[in-house]
């Protein structure tokens, strides 16, 4: 993409309002616009392709579990919602309108209703279950006091997957393999991710996982075990010491990526979601939840990856993978790069100064420099966004050795 | 995908409401779910996995128009609205609620005001000039009566393409591609749609034309040239006979596929969006919208590719490429099949009778049928959903022939 071209436009000065590094970096690079209104956001060419290659690479894992894709409401009625009590027990964080019949509705801030619903009229025996269902799309919460950029906001985009059991045992051997995805998707992000007891807070579930990046300016305020594996959320311990070794717990504090939710009869139970088993006898059916906010995952990655410059993208989340910068014409470089990689041109009439600061704001991996005196030399100048070595490589030899 | 495994119910009967052939066979294929209110519907796998397909084909040609992808918030609010005087003009069909400040938000049923917002801070010489800029997501109609199934909805998706200008001329030469885009997309869709002049509503713009697909059950009464290719919306024109050539106009149903607008300096006016030209002289933008419902663009496809037994999806955008209907075990040439091609196994318990009429409903355009009978011959038996030639295939030569 020719930056001369695209809707990317780098501000030397954060908002007053932004306090988070992610907050500031994100408005300042180009990634999110403030928009309209306080914890709402538009995703800007840049930041939208970031959040296309981290929808991509949770569906890819959630296909890996059997998950199926589906799309659901947000616009969901109050009926439904009044089967789980939630109408009122959620009530806030629910958005509630009228609609031209003066019936009301939610704005959806999760689906177990919705989905229950679904599933209730879809299973009989069962030979139905279990079934894994996943969605990617966008959510409300009417939240007081919106702050910290993209960590805590009123419109947001979610990965939720929600699986059906006959059996309890099934529902925890899922939950498991989910747990260890999880893991997966968030350390292909970059991130070194603690598994910690939480909380189900007005979703449910008894038990239920959080994945915290431990980071000083998280929300979250955690006891993690000096010497074995146990962490948990303080908003359900105060424990001194460590439940399973005894060993000291120390505080600190987290950035909430993650939820999981053995969620059991709950849903099944205010709902009357059945299944017949083997006896055809009727039972209630088990259910899991599992989320993932996409917007705070990609400000976590920015809390963790960036220096005083500017942001550091991890490879595979990067809205491109090479940032050419052009002192000189470099179409045909452009040209030939574009057909193996994801280029950003920066082809515009600016100083070097100005590009080289922006290409560190903007933080994409590796930064390609063309210019009369690296022509000269029928070169290019070739930097690694996280390293402060420069390259010369040959013109004729670039594209083989951005291979390796 | 293992049909044992997804959620794909098929059902003898529409509901009571559904009555146009997109609504009935959509439900009854277990495409999208009816949900939980009129003009609310659930996309079940089937129906997203044809909804991603249409998406990335329409995104494709996007790209090709340099179209620069974003995601924009749902909520707005009020104060934007109020800047182009739609907050009153647009309700209905705006959605209006309260958030716990008591602030007014509207749920964003096109993206102007919100865009417009973005480029005018963006923009400041012609030099930043023309931008292509798109969303494809979900917006939100108040209406009063949601009929027709995905044809007229209160929460639908749709790819909406905005285009700002220095000149006119400069956005009437765009409109133009664009238009050549959309005739593309329809085709590629297996839709044969008419262009037609059209009103540009509470959006605007002078020249607006709309893409129908002609169709006796469709809402918009149109008027069409029996010699030339001049087609109008009656909502604008009562003629009768052809400006073009004088000769006869005849009456025709369409189903409004895609409207596209120049819009010229209507947002820009009621929004102070500027430029600055070659002469330091402030100007306003210039403005085209372009969009496509998805949903809608669904349900057209089916009602006009579907026989008495069901839908008849166009390659392209078939939720799979094969439905392997196994009346023995067939996991082997499942597992080679998935290996080239999206497939869809029918491995269920259930009856041939049932299968091949799950399939005839479901409308995945290939067929591939196991049974002892096929076996004995080493061979599978290969159907097109929409010719009635059945055709023995030995399995070792089950991949190659696929390709032809």
């Amino acid at each position: 993409m020719k930056q001369s071209k695209a809707l990317i436009k780098t501000l030397k000065q954060a908002p007053k309002q932004a306090e988070a590094i992610s907050h500031k970096f994100l408005i300042r690079a180009g990634f999110i616009d403030t928009a309209v209104a306080a914890g709402i956001y538009s995703y800007l060419p840049l930041g939208w392709r970031v959040m296309q290659k981290i929808a991509d690479l949770i569906r890819s894992e959630m296909n890996a579990l059997s998950g199926q894709e589906v799309f659901l409401p947000c616009l969901q009625p109050k009926n439904l919602w009044q089967e789980t009590k939630r109408w009122d027990t959620m009530d806030p964080p629910l958005f509630k309108l009228k609609d031209r019949h003066k019936k009301y509705l939610a704005l959806g801030s999760t689906h177990e209703e919705v989905l229950t619903d679904i599933v209730r009229r879809f299973v009989e025996s069962y030979k139905d279950l279990p079934l894994y269902i996943y969605q990617i799309q966008n959510k409300f919460r009417n939240e007081m006091r919106a702050v910290g950029g993209l960590l805590r906001v009123r419109e947001f985009i979610m990965k939720d997957l929600y699986s059906f059991h006959a059996e309890k045992s099934d529902l925890e051997k899922y939950y498991d393999k989910v747990l260890k995805a999880y893991e997966k998707i968030f350390a292909q992000c970059g991130l070194k991710t603690k598994i910690v007891q939480a909380s189900g807070g007005t979703i449910g579930g008894s038990i239920t996982h959080e994945f915290q990046m431990i980071c000083t300016t998280g929300e979250d305020r955690l006891l993690i075990c000096i010497k074995c594996n146990f962490a948990v959320n303080q908003e359900i311990s105060q424990a001194k010491t460590c439940p399973n070794c005894n060993s000291l717990l120390e505080q600190a504090r987290g950035i909430e990526n993650g939820h999981i939710f053995q969620l059991g009869t709950k849903y099944a139970k205010a709902m009357k979601a059945h299944y017949t088993d083997k006896n055809g006898k009727k039972q209630l059916i088990q259910m899991g939840c599992y989320g993932i906010g996409l917007g705070r995952l990609m400000a976590t990655i920015v809390e963790t990856h960036h220096d005083s410059k500017g942001i550091i993208w991890p490879k595979n989340i990067a809205p491109f993978d090479i940032h050419l910068i052009a002192l000189v014409n470099a179409d045909k470089i452009y040209q030939e790069l574009s057909e193996k990689f994801e280029v950003l041109y920066d082809d515009r009439d600016e100083s070097p100064g100005i590009k080289f600061n922006d290409a560190d704001l903007i933080g994409i991996p590796l930064r390609i420099v063309v210019s009369e005196k690296t022509l000269a030399k029928n070169s290019v100048e070739i930097k690694k966004r996280r390293e402060d070595k420069v390259e010369l490589v040959k013109i004729k030899n670039l594209l083989n050795s951005l291979y390796v």
